[in-house]
């Protein structure tokens, strides 16, 4: 973010910020009184009978935020996410906000929140970057729980045959801790269950978070808890939850967390803050249960996907939007110079230096996303999200390129300005969405062979030449095949750095081909990931954590949280 | 408890009485609007504020319920505890009930929750049994977070020196899992962490929940944070957390975690449900913040503290409220027919029969705990939770046993008629409270010798003719003595079913020895763990857990819990 000595830090705005009362909010958006279970006066939970009660009422606009590919310079989706909201309601727009919960684990560890910037932040940001309304502890518990089960399972006769070597449900903490990578488990002698390899996910990584925010409703939860795959028999064949018995008990541990979260902005916009999966493993957007009630709720939905484009909404079209049967109206991919500079070849240390030529080598990378969302259809705005460090004959290069492309572009000030500072990308996203033309459809089709729908995705949305599978992969796929696996959409685990497989190849790679490593069967989410490299799905913390800085104050508030 | 085919379960019950929004609740005792945080509609969280504006108000009474040495046959005493409250509330009094909150991992192993039972339960019971307002969630969170500030240390250069082998701080979950009890965790080669061994604890067992519970408010809960030894270092020195720097954050996971949970009984009458640690390798009563905010709130505070008198209310009066100042008012004993034919020598099986011979022998375990309450100079009442299965000739004999030696004793039926069964209980309450003598102290000086504490509470309280230490605790104490920790109250960790250390044992075991085995310092909760057998810290899952039969109904409601 643009912070320098003399601005207040985003917990500084926030803790300033004279919030609304929750009800206040939710009577804005017509909600009944016992709809609302309010969590402290600022955060409340929405009962699932409104999806009932507004069945008939047609469903609000989802405008959907991506990006290019983030880079080490920053450029604020989620800021752009909340200030865009904002600005549609100063528009006058009756609009909702839907975005990921926080993990805790990157919040103990690295400076930095997710919850927006400056005067475009959901709040109560500390709580909501904390334990919030505690969603993610009840996820982590459903997790642990089923790892439970399954050891126990095992250690009273192992009726199921369950092959301890391949177990693949693996427990989870919401924490930054490389020590639980991979430990081993059951030691002791026989009365402490049995040994075996094992690991920790963080919480988010966990199939539990994609099963979660996938789901329609509470039935729908259920059926796809117990079609998680947890670990193979001596035979090789799948063991599921429901083999095990035990979907109702971890529907029951979720049912809570499973109401979406009302929260406000800055500016008193509603939003709405629920589920938050991995965007390489998982397909990393907020919960579908929040999405579609955001749009019961509100005439326009603006929501975001993880990472760039190529992953993040990707995912958003090829499997949340077509598992809930969501028709996105429009598409805003945000920008800033400094990351298109970086695309361009400019190192971190040398981002306030003015560089045109860097800049437009690093566009192509911005054309890229273009051509993707185009690919599916979508009308778009490209939003510069505008950084004190830009310069005017930046800036114009920018606008420049747009207009030759007549690709629609809106400067936004939106950590500085609030809506205000989004009110020209506002007004141009209401226009694509009046006067653009709209012919949404995903990718592929999900009955096409598996190797078929991984090629369309390397090829239109990453620019690669082709793909290639290990033998290891190869094998699975033969395998998924066989046991009826094969049609569910693909959710790709590649680095979000480059649209390459390569982390180092910024800004538009070409001629590259992406080597499918190995498949991950996420039967309970209903989607297979294909693996392109090593995926951390559990971080861990850097020398110096975040969390050396972090303390109460003498009113019991949080300091040093960002 | 009393269940039989044609009764109500306790979740029936408690999913048919109408609750009262809980700021109808709040109002009854005059606690501000702002104090309040609503948790849905029938939870709250109140602010620590009210002990500021109600601080010159004098103190409510304290009736702490405890019981004979538990047994399988169940003793009520929760539902003795909430029927109290209820009884007091009924007499007008302005009464609060204090309790524990449950862990989650029982409650998905055994059938049984720990909110009282029949018509003398806190609700909304299946929530308070599951995640309840987040606390457990938010302590197994610090605890973990705790434990990856450790192993991160290490890995980055491990500058405290820290040696491996004597890391004694264990990560958490709030489940029972056998499996975690013995792991091994950084495995993985040189960028995954440090190999070392292990394990995890439940987390109503970690230190981290004692030193919640013992808090007085949340700068002392930092500064007892900052005290909790985490290691020992390579020269066998102690690490702290403070010697970490991550106090700070600690408490900051915790702030909100720390403010009491308002909640209500089926009659309506406020409870404080908040903290619950152990009551062997802990103190087992809810937290010093709950019980001082009940004391500000209402004039009369029913208590409990965990298994028998022997372990329960000893640490009750010499630790909890030695540390908090508290001075208790009354003590009520809670006995069944059942329990003591138990400790007569009947099997479970044969409960059903009268038996007058093996009741008058089990008299000799209530007769124990009598002298023990007396021995701290409190008045009390004994209480008999009435079974259906109890004689008029076995009640006639445990009355006759009271009278005989001017027991004040009372029936009560409150798992059946609520407050109403407990009518004649309180009013025996509140005349002892009136005019009974109150010489309360704790049983020895701090400042004594390690082995002199513990000689005191082995022979006063459990009837013990000596006390032996192994050579390992011996050596213990002259370390302990020397790093300044012997002026501390002692934890004694031993079996709940005997006076003595052999679970075996039951009535009155007379002529035996308790062999310390090893200490363990909480020098963060403030006091010397002694252990006097295997204590188990983490529990298993029965071979048919009752999970299998959780699920949720068509409206989302909870199905199968309890």
């Amino acid at each position: 973010m643009t912070v320098t000595t003399k601005w207040k830090t985003d917990l500084e705005i926030a803790q300033e910020t004279k919030l609304k009362r929750i009800q206040e909010v939710a009577n804005d958006l017509d909600l009944l009184e016992e709809e609302l279970e309010p969590y402290g006066h600022y955060k409340a939970k929405i009962s699932l009978d409104v999806m009932q009660r507004l069945a008939t009422k047609q469903d609000g606009n989802v405008i959907l935020v991506t990006a290019i590919n983030p880079t080490p310079a920053g450029e604020g989706k989620s800021t752009v996410t909340v200030g865009l909201g904002q600005a549609l309601h100063q528009l006058g727009k009756k609009v909702i906000i839907a975005m990921r919960e926080p993990s805790l684990g990157p919040t103990m560890g690295v400076k930095g929140g997710a919850t927006g910037g400056g005067y475009s932040q959901v709040l109560p940001m500390d709580e909501i970057n904390l334990h919030f309304t505690g969603d993610l502890h009840a996820i982590t518990t459903a997790t642990n729980a089923l790892a439970a089960f399954i050891d126990n399972h095992i250690h009273h006769g192992n009726e199921l045959r369950i092959d301890v070597r391949r177990i693949v449900w693996k427990r989870a903490v919401d924490l930054n801790d490389r020590a639980l990578r991979h430990v081993v488990v059951g030691l002791g002698g026989s009365t402490q269950g049995v040994p075996r390899e094992d690991g920790f996910d963080i919480t988010v990584a966990s199939e539990m978070m994609a099963v979660f925010c996938l789901a329609h409703d509470l039935q729908d939860l259920k059926k796809r808890l117990s079609c998680i795959v947890v670990a193979y028999n001596v035979d090789n064949k799948p063991v599921t939850v429901g083999d095990l018995g035990v979907e109702g008990a971890l529907t029951l541990l979720l049912k809570d967390a499973f109401k979406p979260n009302l929260v406000q902005t800055v500016e008193h916009t509603p939003a709405l803050v629920h589920g938050g999966p991995f965007a390489n493993i998982a397909h990393g957007c907020n919960s579908v249960i929040a999405t579609k009630m955001a749009q019961k709720l509100g005439d326009y939905v603006v929501t975001e996907a993880g990472f760039g484009a190529d992953l993040g909404a990707e995912k958003f079209f090829n499997i949340k939007a077509r598992l809930a049967g969501i028709q996105p109206a429009a598409v805003v991919i945000v920008a800033t110079i400094r990351a298109l500079k970086m695309h361009g070849g400019v190192s971190k240390q040398e981002l306030q230096n003015e560089n045109v030529t860097a800049l437009q080598a690093g566009l192509s990378n911005l054309q890229k996303h273009i051509e993707t969302i185009q690919a599916f259809g979508l009308p778009f705005v490209v939003a510069v999200n505008r950084f004190v460090t830009d310069t005017e004959k930046e800036i114009a290069t920018l606008i420049q390129f747009c207009e030759q492309h007549h690709y629609p572009v809106a400067l936004t000030e939106v950590w500085e300005k609030g809506g205000q500072g989004g009110i020209d990308l506002a007004e141009k996203v209401l226009d694509i969405i009046e006067n653009g033309t709209n012919r949404f459809a995903p990718l592929y089709d999900v009955n096409e062979p598996i190797p078929d729908k991984i090629r369309k995705i390397a090829r239109i949305v990453y620019g690669a030449k082709d793909v290639q599978f290990t033998s290891k992969a190869q094998k699975q796929i033969d395998q998924f095949t066989e046991l009826g696996w094969d049609r569910l959409p693909i959710c790709m685990a590649k680095t979000q750095y480059s649209l390459s497989d390569d982390p180092a190849k910024l800004g538009r790679p070409t001629d590259f081909t992406i080597t499918v490593r190995e498949l991950k069967p996420s039967i309970g989410a209903g989607f297979l990931v294909a693996l392109t490299g090593d995926v951390m799905t559990m971080p861990g913390l850097p020398k110096h954590p975040a969390a050396l800085n972090m303390d109460i104050d003498e009113h019991g508030n949080a300091v040093g949280l960002f």
